[in-house]
């Protein structure tokens, strides 16, 4: 078998995950690493990174690498200029495994490959334009026109997450207030349910040992199957957010669907239907005009390297396109 | 003379503008026609257009026409679905100009036009991506990536006035309340001053004979030439909202730069030093990215016609493209 094989990789702060993909993005033959942290140098996260390739690859010529990293690539897709849990700055990734692995290796950042491969493969597919809203510990997400992916002029479009929705609002990590993902991600909803905990009996007492600083996203989630009224609570807020920020996207952008991946968003419906009815509320002209559909992302966890794995095969991104 | 022209028409509720317009943007030969207004059926604003036309184009053939409504197009182009100023509601205005005209006929709405004029002839020349914010009554605006606008999915892209973000705040003439355009906008900023009017003395008073009533959009930018305190501090507060909200756009899209027209722009620095200083405060990453420049647009009211021209000489816009 010599056959030459596209490996996606997906790079994040606790692991590695490489796979072949196909042409149809099905990825097979996974191999996973752990991520070595921020305290290591550059190189031991590159190690990892190029083993889980070589074992993905099983011995078949590589006809190229697709590499998607959780951090700040810069728009030319040469450098990683930041990651928060990886020891990369200004890191050039591109090169460095092109040197390692002997291959085209192509680099961009993690929610721009997952909604590339929701645009191509997933939820977006056949759409003309989408939005891509990425709910994990906070907010991330992807501007798609034509199936490519939006970049932007310093590489850093779709960082819907610190868009300020409340003046002097909530304080956020990032040194401001009111950003939209303190009111709608993982995060938000474990502070909401912590809160509604203390004035409502909920089985998340009894989950979290009557900790409310022991509640974790899943317990909310699971909570909230079991019916418990704090958990269902917790996501109607955080879902009606969900559709709030998202009815200022479409404002903006005018897209035919929006995709709603990360974490956050297996809670499917119960996140998902107080977003669609504040979309509808939210959004101007609504009754003159097609409103989206949110949907959930199809392709999980497998998004990152599939997305990754199509830059590989030549799907530009709308820019910088000079 | 047999040499064929491209004649671009700006049609808003007060004006038909046409002018020549050629391959540098230039305008020559303006005509200018009254708007019938609203009452009247569709046919008599047609016929006020196409007058307009033929007095610009002075004999000359017609290679083409470009028109730039105020109102809402269809994402082909075809039809004005709705205009508040003007009787048109899915009237097919492509199709019955280009009978009347005997030439190709391209429809596209005024913001969508303006922008792509900046961007081809004006203050975004140059740039891969842009945004343009329009600043009149309320705010409207485009999209632009690679110098083409990015129309939606169903014509409505660029609608940033109505992105929310005061929750529970102003209530908006679309029936929501905390619309970005009722904090920055030249609405706004008479309502800021006539608020303070009546807590400081001002030359606006005397402007205004002492009505608060009375006072304009042109009073205020007058009285701040003046540096009556009252006026500057109405400037102040809607750049400082324009920063805000352009902060928001900036997270989304990541343009190169940001173009702010409409007829609050002629205040130049007094309203875009605020709005300088607002985006660089409330954009998320501010300290490791190149932030956008806020500049005026320069084409002024000929914006709409060049924008509109430029369509017929085959400028095709982002999406939909198939």
């Amino acid at each position: 078998m010599s056959a030459s094989v596209v490996v996606g990789v997906d790079i994040g702060g606790t692991k590695v995950l490489a796979g072949v993909v196909d042409r149809a993005g099905v990825v097979s033959g996974t191999a996973r690493r752990t991520t070595p942290g921020r305290r290591v140098v550059a190189g031991q996260v590159e190690d990892a990174l190029v083993e889980a390739v070589v074992e993905a690859a099983a011995g078949r010529r590589l006809a190229g690498v697709g590499v998607a990293a959780a951090g700040f690539v810069d728009p030319r897709g040469e450098r990683v200029m930041f990651a928060p849990h990886l020891p990369w700055q200004g890191e050039p990734l591109r090169e460095v495994l092109e040197q390692r692995l002997g291959c085209t290796v192509v680099l961009d950042n993690d929610a721009n490959c997952a909604a590339r491969a929701e645009a191509h493969h997933g939820a977006a597919r056949g759409a003309s334009s989408a939005l891509m809203v990425t709910m994990g510990t906070g907010i991330g997400g992807a501007v798609l026109v034509d199936g490519h992916v939006l970049r932007g002029a310093n590489g850093m479009a779709g960082e819907f997450g610190h868009m300020q929705v409340v003046p002097d609002g909530q304080p956020c990590e990032c040194g401001r207030r009111g950003c939209w993902e303190q009111y709608s991600s993982g995060n938000a909803l474990v502070r909401n349910a912590r809160t509604l905990m203390g004035e409502q009996p909920s089985v998340l007492s009894e989950m979290s040992g009557g900790r409310p600083k022991h509640v974790t996203g899943p317990m909310v989630t699971a909570a909230a199957e079991e019916g418990d009224l704090v958990a269902r609570q917790a996501f109607a807020s955080v879902g009606d957010w969900l559709g709030v920020g998202t009815a200022n996207l479409v404002a903006a952008l005018d897209p035919e669907v929006v995709v709603v991946g990360g974490g956050v968003s297996a809670a499917g419906d119960k996140l998902l239907d107080p977003a669609r009815a504040a979309l509808r509320r939210a959004l101007v002209g609504a009754a003159h005009r097609t409103v989206p559909d949110l949907v959930a992302a199809r392709l999980g966890p497998e998004a990152g390297m599939i997305g990754a794995a199509l830059l590989v095969s030549g799907v530009a991104d709308a820019q910088p396109r000079r």
